[in-house]
């Protein structure tokens, strides 16, 4: 929520907080750090068995899923659950039926319902919606802007939780973030972010958070990638500044192996280049020559600090990242997905426990 | 449950009433006007919090979707959780499984299970089903009388609650008589009911079940629609004793425009011509010229005595209704759609507060 | 559990449990008779609503189904429920998402995560874990091993319950033993397994587990099917050696009619021949002839001594089994999908109530 923030899709849904004084979780940097850390803290409690509080008790939360997904549907379901409440999930994605999202068009194409209602509607069932929109990898001028999540936020009048759109996937960044803190406790640490090879181009909303959160949380920030996938020009301007308030370091390399000097993470993760959106089968060339090159194994991991290994999941084994590194001490992957029902719980408890429930309580 | 009811599917189910003394709420033609007031009074109280009880504590409701649904299911399973009940949710529709419910046949076929056994099972398990059937717009003479829905109720031992079939949608028409209601107090409204161009052929549940209700609560009924776009002949008939009963006044018009003067409600929806079942490209054919035409816009609102204006929703944007109108005050289509939440509750509660439980309970 | 267990597969799981001191339920053939009848009493006491305790409060339970399911997925999900706990359901046969489970492969193709991460992720949110694998009938030799439900067993840290795998329906075949001591009380019975036509090839999990379960607790057990359609050699030993052991007789016979002589209970199920596994046509080619003749008829029926008639649904109307006999008194198949839903809460109950819950509880 700072009025520097030169994302126009952020600065959409600020005026929309302000407006509203309702908060919804849409990418970390509305949030800042001092709020962050005190998430982490609350998923901790919850962790440890010590807040037993039920604020859902009663109520509903709705889960819109655009595509498929299990783990980020199980440790919603799970959360709401022990929170108190009741999870109703819904997936246009699963059936023809789509949202049209863009204001002012006539709808007589394949679109049924606008999200104008859509939304609307189901807050008056439900306490809060959480949204899986997930990137096209089409067109990057439009999905940088998260069109669909952005309609959701402007539309919707009860709190809106981002479970992953085409740029952010701000709760995988708070599990990290906490898993990280957990390891190696409080401080800044040397974090390698490492691009790895994957068959086919995958979206970049993962590394986008976990490189955002990691410079909100003031962490010496090395992002390896082959050139031509690094990410967004507005994202590491962002990234640039956090880095620099906090007084850490940032560094970008095109050097799969140097990158892993002095690591006290790694996070590996592929994704695809915005050179090539709309054209897979490029993209899918281009990489063919880093296959091999760029996979975390235990030879890079020799050259870190004892590094933990963390990676979002799933993951392909002994593609991503040998079964050597993955099934060492050092991998903290499991723990890392756990985190994720904790992390959630602590977002849900801070956005929905003061406001009004559905229409029915 | 008039014993003058003409229409053989709902002969049925009322002999199947009296035989088990259970009943089900398969279309709001079954029920007298006191208790569909009486369910009225119900959803308000829960819509105003006063009532808190939790008739389905321990309990399961099987909700069975032969298509797909995001309001009606995320209503349903809101209410039954704020009834302190479980929601089962089943989709044969979802896969290549499909439910045999003719009497007598020889299952070589593609249909692997017979709602014979489907429905005792399931109510052996739940206190109460809720079935969407569905329109298959193929052939009206079997249509007409919701086979399916009736296999359901013949061999169902717990209450079934209609969520849409091929003729009607009454938990659609309660939610809506109550907004009305809602909105504009007790009493004989005058009631427009107006088809509106769509790309192409939609069921008529909502318009039977809207028109039907309209009727048996004592409004002034008019019905807009372009030739060959009628209502089913034996529900027309029933509308007509319905509104003679009552004192009001029913009237069929095909003109788009003057059917909007003095109305207090504008009720729009598109629906498929009986004439085209089993030909939609005719069907799309005949109604391209309605375009344009039939459609809800602010010149033909300013003919009203300012209605309101209703929607079943999903509504297409600038097809059915301009943005103009249901972004204005008098669009009371989230209300209405909210609405489907209390009056859900209460049918549940009337219908399964006394039934016996599944199997556990 | 006993060591002189020759089945791969079973040998696998057996030490599992070993080294873990935790239970799985994905086979009777490792729990012992006065274990499998004590399970049969807990679920009577359910059955008669006098066991009301809550073993699941606060806890999930995660239901894998890689094919479609509606009975087994409902009695789970109420199952879970009464018992106080939350169910989420997941399933990656829905979509193109699979899961490997070989260990050691380079995963460049279309599988997207391994059983190792995604069980051991799930074991940290829920407090147990149902899966359905369900047979491909495409790999004899592969199958009969039931990898897949082997892995889950190999990396959960929780307890798994087979919900139908390849080779075998354990919670099916305990509803079974119910029913028939519910019907007809304790002690040994006279039981039929007979095949029945059915239009393609079926997976014999439902078979394998009702004959085995049937030694196990002793009855006399008669087996009929045409030619080629025998079922596993080591399942047909071992299924000998407890027949043996309890002093009851075993028997199989080609004879579709002299099977049902003297008869208490007839058990219909159709399954396909492992000679033809992966050619369907062939199969359905070989049956061709046996229509008409393998078919559960009121003719047959007059040769046992007043039987129960039982299947496992869904069940094919005179495909199967006449109209005649499934709607006779005589036929128990509701209660005994009824049954389904008691005996999977004993299951619960004896798995999830020591074991510790997910992450939050």
């Amino acid at each position: 929520m700072t009025s520097k923030n030169k994302f126009p899709f952020v600065t959409c849904h600020c005026s929309l907080v302000t407006a509203s004084e309702m908060k919804h979780f849409l990418t970390t940097s509305d949030w800042k750090r001092a709020e962050l850390e005190a998430l982490i803290v609350s998923a901790q409690a919850f962790k440890r068995d010590e807040d037993k509080s039920k604020p859902l008790a009663g109520r509903s939360v709705g889960l819109i899923f655009f595509n498929p997904s299990l783990r980020t549907r199980a440790s919603m379901q799970v959360g709401v659950y022990e929170l108190g409440g009741n999870t109703v999930v819904l997936e246009p994605g699963g059936t023809s039926w789509t949202l049209e999202h863009r204001d002012g068009v006539v709808m007589d194409g394949d679109k049924t319902e606008h999200v104008a209602e859509f939304v609307r509607v189901l807050g008056r069932y439900c306490a809060g919606l959480g949204v899986r929109t997930f990137a096209q990898l089409k067109d990057w001028e439009d999905e940088r802007r998260d069109p669909v999540l952005e309609a959701f936020a402007r539309y919707a009048e009860v709190p809106v939780i981002n479970l992953e759109s085409a740029m952010h996937h701000p709760c995988q960044a708070m599990a990290d973030m906490m898993t990280v803190r957990e390891k190696l406790g409080p401080g800044r640490k040397r974090v390698l972010l490492t691009w790895a090879w994957h068959p086919k181009p995958l979206p970049m909303a993962v590394p986008n958070s976990f490189a955002l959160a990691a410079a909100q949380m003031g962490h010496d920030l090395v992002i390896a990638h082959p050139p031509l996938y690094d990410l967004d020009d507005e994202l590491m301007r962002d990234i640039e500044t956090q880095t620099r308030e906090a007084g850490a370091s940032l560094s970008v390399t095109h050097d799969a192996d140097e990158a892993f000097d002095g690591a006290e993470v790694v996070y590996a993760k592929s994704w695809g280049s915005k050179s090539f959106y709309g054209a897979p089968e490029k993209d899918t060339e281009t990489r063919a020559s880093f296959r091999g090159k760029w996979i975390v194994d235990a030879q890079k991991m020799r050259r870190t600090k004892q590094a933990i290994f963390m990676h979002c999941l799933p993951v392909r084994r002994n593609v991503i990242v040998t079964d050597e590194v993955i099934d060492s001490p050092q991998s903290v992957v499991i723990d890392e997905a756990e985190n994720r029902l904790h992390v959630q719980k602590a977002i849900m408890q801070r956005l929905m426990q003061d406001a009004k429930g559905g229409g029915g309580t």
